[in-house]
């Protein structure tokens, strides 16, 4: 990307590189205020995703001003990577918890979510991204899907198309999601449309490379209106550290089965299954799965039945290779090779 | 120390040296057998502190050998360092909770607390000490104090200190310690006796260094039995540390006050008194506290109210200063610098 963008006016003056450093966000405090209000609470939590944390202080600030003396915000310092990553400790300490940035997988009366929705123009990035569909002409049939941070402007992009001749195709998903055309990190039942290309609209790379994994019969444009960018999700590297895992597991003795206590990432009897049938097989309990955590142990192999994407995008930092369920069946021989195919996550908890 | 003492013979036959690779320990899997039967367990969970959650698999595979085949055997895959940091999520998920390597610092029925006492031998170092503490006719009086490992042989090490002239001086501390004569990282109240020097027993400089902190005004002789050394505890680093953090913090206008949520670190009291005095200083809840976690929080400077040794053995780790309460009120001008000293943990929960 150019300077020059970065600075010129006009299309792009709504972009994520011209917002960059004063992207806004509604907190929604009063919706916060009337909940404490109501539930006389004494004490608030707040979780911020990580990429929030930073902002967590002037908004713990700003509550302070508006609730009374005697209410006691706290906010949580534990990672936060989803809506299935609730901090369960300091919901049940508070009386009223929230949520920041990420849509409800399940609906509580405890939680107050606030989805903070980006301010970003998304049009312009979706203009730039026509060159990359097939024109109306060839191809009118086009899958459309965004994270929750655009879900403010889904329609939006829905017409932006549809003007231009396309037959956007969309769908909800299923349970764990809240919004149709809604993807999570390890959930893109809303791309199961029948449409030969998608178009995803959002920030980064990791929501599109889990599309693609988990579509690969489908052509995934990346419509990314934070960095200004267009791409085509490409799988290749992905996939090829993905085999090399597998082969490499197939040594392996023993297996550390990781079962997450996070709320929202626990499968239980996928990792007991594991445990009954192999005798080789251990199972672990934890929260965050990192490779510190994994060290202490002397597992030749582990199998991740938590957050499929700590295992595929953060694998290589392992000492030892982590595999998601599926993959371990291919690596115990009990399935073939080419059955590897993405971990996704569905149902809440 | 020389490769020669490693496989030299006599003496040190049953030195930490010489059993470095087959020490042995007793996992007491009877007493955990018989309590599952008891309560017609289904679930037992098994904690190991961090140095030997190697040996939980081989445990485990014990354990499942003499157990009922519908019984499950889940390990905690949570960091763990000390009997202040049970993984209360897997207790309260099993039947028979299993804790290794640390003495209770509350007894409860849910939980088995399995000691392992080390095979090490310490009368040859207590002897090799000798020569590090005043002699009998200088100076009988000596503090006697050792961890959980080795409290097997406190009788033994107080035996052989009186058959040499020396009038030993031993108390049990407080309600957090088990034992007479035991120390912990966050608590030498063991070592509040009549005299001027202290013989700590056991292996690492992690202890004795918190002990000659604590107790500044006395000699703190390490005999440490596991790597065959005798030393002098020295803290003038350590000192020059903690007056470095609390000087670099004199200019924070933010503070993150951490609350620890494992269930023998809270001291929440301490935490909001300090929220509700400054205006500035906002209160972060979390488990483990990691340079990660407070990175992504714009804070000055931190107090840590959970493990005292986090912040001061840890300390440099973190990107900014993180300091005790204590260290908090000289920093922020309530205390005099020469306030300055070793935060220690009493109570359990």
């Amino acid at each position: 990307m150019s300077q020059e963008s970065e600075f010129s006016g006009g299309d792009l003056r709504d972009t994520g590189m011209a917002l960059k450093h004063d992207r806004e966000w509604d907190y929604e405090l009063e919706r916060i205020v009337e909940a404490v209000e109501e539930r006389d609470a004494k004490k608030v939590g707040l979780q911020f995703p990580e990429g929030l944390k930073r902002r967590g202080p002037a908004v713990a600030d700003d509550l302070r001003d508006l609730l009374a003396d005697d209410v006691r915000v706290l906010i949580s310092g534990q990672p936060c990577y989803g809506a299935c990553d609730l901090d369960t400790y300091l919901m049940r300490r508070t009386d009223v918890f929230v949520h920041f940035g990420h849509s409800p997988m399940k609906e509580s009366e405890k939680i107050i979510y606030v989805p903070l929705f980006s301010n970003v123009a998304v049009t312009p990035i979706v203009e730039e991204a026509l060159s990359e569909l097939a024109a109306p002409e060839e191809d009118p049939e086009v899958g459309l899907v965004t994270t929750a941070q655009h879900m403010n402007r889904f329609d939006e992009m829905r017409t932006f198309l549809e003007e231009r001749g396309y037959e956007v195709h969309t769908r909800r998903g299923d349970d764990r999601l809240t919004h149709e055309g809604q993807v999570l990190g390890c959930n893109y039942a809303s791309a199961d449309v029948g449409a030969d290309q998608v178009l995803y609209v959002g920030g980064g790379k990791f929501h599109p490379l889990g599309l693609a994994m988990e579509h690969p019969e489908k052509r995934v444009v990346i419509a990314d209106p934070v960095n200004n960018v267009v791409t085509i999700a490409d799988t290749e590297t992905f996939l090829k550290q993905r085999y090399g895992a597998v082969h490499r597991a197939m040594d392996a003795e023993t297996w550390g089965v990781i079962f997450c206590t996070k709320i929202g990432q626990g499968r239980w009897e996928v990792a007991t299954d594991i445990v009954e049938e192999n005798e080789n097989a251990y199972l672990l309990t934890m929260d965050e799965v990192t490779p510190d955590r994994l060290r202490n142990f002397g597992f030749d192999a582990f199998v991740n039945t938590g957050c499929p994407r700590i295992t595929t995008d953060d694998g290589p930092r392992f000492h030892r290779p982590m595999l998601t369920p599926g993959e371990y069946e291919i690596a115990v021989g009990n399935e073939p090779l080419d059955s590897l195919s993405f971990d996704t996550f569905h149902g809440t908890w």
